[in-house]
């Protein structure tokens, strides 16, 4: 893990990081030292470690809560390079859906696929910001919606240390086996009116958790559209889990 | 109106009232003055005024926010005597189900009378206790579910002094029409293993509501087991649209 730069703005101590060919970003209470609970958060398509939706939720965990959150980009986004692999995929899919095949299978199918990358990427860095001192060995939780909820879900259900999941604007496709692994307390955030991902899809994803507490709430609006009080609500939701 | 008794525990003072026929009991702050927020709560089938969900709830609004609120009996329950017409319906829905009519469409019409009664009843409550000095014509806000909610969808939809609205564990059947009337913002809850309502009916009830803000919180479990973190949750949302 090499860092590569560290700057402090209104609290919040900022620490960018590369760990072996992942860009990171690790946020911290300033002037922290000591062991806190973790929060991964994964962006989403498109975007990057530091999207403002990204930033400003980072920046609540760690005023309000105290926490320690990091983020990373996703391979093909932000400062990581193309992945040769995934524009063919992209260029393929492209011409399967002007053949008739369903966008929808396709995009799962392409989501488990980076996921199969991300998921061992993440656990890794869960490993190495565990060992530094302002951050230390404390529960984790993980928050990411749309292809940070695609991405979330095998990741959840795989790593034991995390303790809470926000989750959400995601559909059941390609997703049921690895939901059906996950029993640790999740909100799942639903946009009524959402354009990309069917109600019914969203619902059954809900419904294939195997946790015993989860709630979902669902807000009208499109996919981008989160209401800012279900922010207070994560809020709540981490601190109670985490805290 | 008249007050029967006046009783005050751990920073709430109780004050049972009849209102013609109507027995209520109205909680506010010890010792306050001035007008507040008003929060009338509308109790289940077969419970009363004081029933501890309503108990436990009203001791919470009234404590962490200051809010006064008002809970009356519902024809034939609590200390209301029983009502002729209604036990006769009983009766004949009995029948009608065993001779296979199907037993939501009926509870359905049924609330549908009771409503009839209890809108112009609760709308009286609202000008009486706004009358007091200890309460005042402050913003209202209205929470019930089950028959609660039943009730309350034609009270909100007919009384432009409620702002805000916290529903839930209700069906659409017999609800459309003035679910499309509600503008307030909402939280509408919903037991995702509600034995009582089917799940399609209750998220048709919460896609019904005209309101832009509206926000459904799903959980685990049967109609009865709503998580105790819900009632922060209903807190806060009260706070933000009557505080």
């Amino acid at each position: 893990m090499r860092f590569i730069s560290e700057t402090s703005f209104d609290g919040v101590r900022e620490q960018l990081f590369t760990l072996g060919e992942i860009p990171g970003v690790l946020w911290t209470p300033e002037d922290s030292v000591g062991t806190r609970p973790l929060v991964l958060m994964g962006h989403g398509g498109g975007q990057h470690k530091q999207a403002p939706g990204i930033l400003a939720r980072a920046r609540r965990f760690v005023t309000e809560c105290g926490f320690a959150v990091v983020a990373v980009d996703v391979p093909a986004h932000g400062d990581r390079p193309k992945v040769e692999e995934y524009d063919r995929i992209a260029t393929e899919n492209q011409a399967r859906v002007e053949a008739g095949e369903e966008l929808a299978q396709l995009m799962a199918d392409f989501q488990a696929l980076v996921a199969r990358r991300t998921v061992p990427e993440w656990r890794e860095v869960l490993d190495a910001v565990q060992q530094l001192d302002h951050v230390g060995a404390g529960p984790v939780g993980y928050w990411g919606v749309s292809l940070g909820c695609g991405l979330g879900i095998p990741f959840v259900a795989a790593e034991p240390r995390v303790r809470a999941a926000v989750l959400g604007l995601g559909g059941v496709l390609g997703q049921a086996e690895a939901a059906a692994r996950i029993t640790v307390p999740v909100e799942f955030l639903v946009q009524w009116d959402d354009e990309r991902v069917p109600r019914d899809q969203s619902l059954s994803l809900f419904d294939a958790l195997a946790s015993t507490e989860k709630t979902l709430h669902a807000n009208p609006g499109k996919h981008g559209e989160i209401p800012g009080f279900e922010l207070e609500s994560t809020l709540r939701f981490f601190a109670r889990h985490l805290g």
